[in-house]
């Protein structure tokens, strides 16, 4: 029997307040073919945070390195430090046949689709804008300028949500990874994932 | 809540013995979603065949006014008759929210994909020749030659998969028909589709 034993490339967006991290964990619990990209850092861990879990953590010059040697799918410079994605374990795992997601804001997502457009790329929404103002406002951790500028940026985040692929809407948590493992299963049946399987159908007589 | 309501209109191909017709009666009911698009033909009525269920029975007058009215999403001719996909019970079907399944020889899928761009296509193809083969000896109801005439036949028909969006392996009934629900629920997630989504989502404030 023939199968696509390559995994996917996944890109995953959201605005702040759409509820990613809370999918993330449970897509990770439900389905035991995806991943998570760890990211790669240039600031010192913090306490607790441990290297290639939490982050890899660089010193600039092994950051710097690692982007002229194209071993980054995307990076950024955000005060003075830089984030970006470790090409490698990536790959390896992908190789491996997980489906590795990469959590990551819009621009960055946009580098990584523009580098590999194999990658399948997903925006969660949520279910309005008023459910998200309530969900940043219930939080209570921070000042109504605060949640008035990530509701703002949140906005502009939505409104780029039609460059990706899929959008899937975070109104029921199990319906929404259910809807995200049902994008990562049809994608592996694309027929242009699938040209040696046909092949091999036809050669195996 | 914000849902797309509209149905999929899709394209289901696959050679003799891929088990088409074993797939599409457990997909009916499995996903009370799907509905079955009856074709219409100028040929008689065989003994237990029903107007409306099996066929829509019409004469070729009727046949040919519903082509010139782009009354047909797909048509052709064999042995003097007319077999075609009346358009308006399809449109009907989808604007119900129905997912409409038309299965279809690899010549009217290309009709169909051709002047309808948003069709999903999917074509099932059997775990290798082999397989096919031992399926259609199985039947033991043909003389080896036209086992032999309907296995090229079939290699032909699976050559031509690739124009498909998506291809499906029948090796397991159940895992096929599954992979078939996960594509029509993926598809309904394309941004493509999506468009009013995140208008609504946004507006919504």
């Amino acid at each position: 029997m023939v199968t696509n034993r390559e995994g996917l490339l996944v890109v995953l967006s959201g605005p702040s307040g759409a509820g990613k991290d809370t999918v993330l964990r449970r897509l990770l619990e439900v389905n035991p073919n995806v991943t998570l990209s760890i990211s790669a850092t240039t600031r010192p861990p913090r306490e607790g945070e441990e290297h290639g879990k939490d982050y890899y953590f660089l010193s600039k010059a092994e950051f710097v390195q690692l982007i002229s040697k194209n071993g980054m799918l995307e990076h950024a410079q955000y005060c003075d430090n830089y984030y970006g994605t470790p090409r490698g374990p990536v790959e390896e795992g992908i190789q491996r046949g997980h489906d590795v997601i990469l959590e990551i804001e819009v621009q960055g997502g946009e580098q990584i689709r523009k580098k590999n457009p194999e990658a399948v790329s997903i925006f969660i929404l949520p279910p309005s804008m008023k459910v998200l103002s309530h969900r940043l406002h219930k939080r209570g951790t921070e000042s109504e300028e605060i949640v008035e500028k990530r509701l703002a940026t949140a906005r502009k985040e939505i409104e780029q949500a039609d460059k990706y692929d899929y959008v899937v809407i975070n109104d029921d948590l199990e319906d929404c990874v259910r809807d995200i493992c049902d994008i990562l299963s049809a994608e592996k049946k694309r027929t242009t994932r699938s040209g040696k399987l046909i092949e091999e159908v036809l050669k195996n007589e």
